[in-house]
């Protein structure tokens, strides 16, 4: 039994804390613990330390060695490149199958915040059973509180016996994020969960399916498999990624796999997309302000504001509905809910060649 | 001919960049230089850089005579503490008579930003022609664009010969600060200007006006005068000035006095009260927004906001309407319109004894 925390992504959302160097799951962005730290600590007690795998990228894999240290060095896993979740998690059940000939692996990003860590557990746990069903590919479902275009769908069928006392439905259809319309009508529906991207399969069956569905993605890891322990591994390994195809194993396989499960649940997940997120899940007091516990902030008539502020006395006069976020070389203030547009100020950031700020 | 630049202010509404060691003249808060050096420049070419006079707190004597190295060490008047303008203008008086016997003085707040400096010197250099009248205490007159209700206001009664082509009126009365109906009276009669703060006259004739309305502070300043050139002047000051009377030139003679004048004048004249004048000042791109020259800020779908940051790059996203001044420990958000407020932060530092920030 194994965690895989896919560990790969950049975060330019979180400018100014998420930089090349420290993207968003390397982040205290939610509390005192990164993202990474706190992934970890959830899933340790369910499979232990030394069965958590870690696939991220080389500039990365440093910091992430330094946070988490109950990680053996030879479970983080390098990707020359970034190439979606298929490979990455092809690549990880590569690894396990090399180790141990087979075994289930809880696919889980890196960056996502869980309120309730223990029924997160029991969740999992569940899914893991559910993985003795043949061929089957487990996704966890989280029970939609509103109509979200930013998230993927899973739409469920059929009720199958409990797993662990807990409800278990073949999927119908796995759906790329949707219209406002459409999302409304899935939420109406009772039938849709969100896709929280985290999964639970066999590494055999996983390969299996990548084999059917992507054959290309299959050739390549088959080459990287033949070089496993070899001197020419890590050659090899760049050589191949290069040309492998980019595609998410949502889109890559799930859509289209047969044996598809949904373990709903509500254990209060939030993917921590965007510093609006932050603020959402943040303790504010009675005006609706939250502040980094270790700042200090006056808040003087004002309301609703969001403050990042760790290295110095910060005073918000008659405003609303801000986030700011100051470091040590760059300030960020944003409306609330205009935080997704922090995009277009690493765009600008991009293309004058400003890279200190990246 | 003398000006006496009066630089006592302390300047909390412009709090993180004012602070007790750095009052709001020894800011360059509007361009490259500081207003105090802004105000020198000015009167330089009318009397010379020898007879600039400034009276100011021993906390900021130092920085002062930096900022101002063509003033003469002697001519930098220490007031052991603040007494407001009567007491001030009062000190100055004494030691023009006692280094010339008497001499007109130009007094001059250190604070204020002027757009057009020519038309400035050339209502000042006729203000000093007009002290010519016996016993006349010139006062310059802005003439006003709006019902402000944070300036004195002066009446203007019968009018005189013209001085050097400029008009000049004897003067009905001079008024505190009114409520925004008597304010909007005024502008509407045409008969009244805007207070500035700036008065000329000869010293001896203030000082007997001194004498007849506040013959307390006469007394006073009659014992320092005595006090002049002894091994006791320092001690006599210091003692002497613990119990003057605190009280405003204004409310304290030019109100009673007769022989009152005013210059209405019109040269881009702010007395640069708050962060809000300072925006009105800066200059805009088309979308209102407003930034330090050397700082590098990025607007995002922002308008009408003013920036001063220039230690580290800025972003505004989807924000409107603010005045953002972030200094090396402080950071200031501030809603357009409501920079006044600035003084409860300073208050609230105040109370909770966080010198370091005041």
């Amino acid at each position: 039994m194994h965690a895989v925390i896919m560990a790969g992504g950049r975060g330019t959302r979180f400018w100014p804390r998420s930089r090349e160097k420290k993207p968003k799951h390397l982040l205290d962005i939610t509390g005192d613990k990164t993202l990474i730290q706190q992934t970890f600590d959830r899933v340790k007690p369910i499979v232990g330390p030394k069965n958590v795998l870690i696939v991220t990228g080389k500039k990365h894999a440093r910091e992430l060695a330094r946070q988490l240290p109950e990680v053996p060095a030879e479970n983080i896993i390098i990707e020359p490149q970034g190439k979606n979740t298929a490979a990455c998690i092809g690549l990880a059940a590569l690894h396990i199958i090399k180790k141990y000939g087979d075994g289930v692996m809880v696919l889980l990003p890196a960056d996502h915040a869980i309120g309730n860590p223990e029924e997160y557990q029991k969740v999992l746990s569940a899914a893991i059973q559910a993985t003795q069903q043949p061929e089957a590919l487990i996704t966890i479902g989280i029970k939609p509180d509103s109509p979200q275009t930013g998230f993927g769908y899973i739409e469920k069928g059929e009720a199958l016996p409990a797993v662990s006392g807990r409800e278990i439905f073949r999927v119908l259809s796995i759906r790329e994020k949707p219209d406002t319309a459409l999302a409304q009508s899935f939420v109406q529906s009772g039938n849709f969960y969100w896709n929280s991207g985290m999964f639970v399969w066999k590494a055999s069956v996983i390969l299996d399916q990548i084999e059917k569905f992507l054959p290309e993605l299959h050739k390549g890891l088959t080459e990287i498999e033949n070089s496993f322990g070899s001197t020419r591994e890590a050659r090899t390994v760049a050589a191949v990624y290069k040309n492998l195809p980019s595609v998410s194993i949502d889109y890559g396989v799930m859509e289209k796999a047969q044996n598809v499960f949904v373990l709903p649940a509500d254990f209060g997940w939030s993917d921590v997309g965007s510093w609006d997120a932050v603020c959402d899940l943040a303790l504010k007091d009675d005006k609706g302000n939250a502040s980094t516990t270790d700042s200090q902030v006056i808040f003087e008539d004002t309301s609703n504001s969001f403050v990042y502020s760790p290295h110095k006395l910060t005073a918000l006069v008659g405003v609303k509905d801000l986030i700011v976020v100051d470091t040590k070389d760059a300030l960020l203030i944003c409306k609330k809910g205009r935080s997704q547009d922090i995009r277009n100020v690493v765009e600008k950031l991009e293309r004058k060649k400003m890279k200190k700020y990246l």
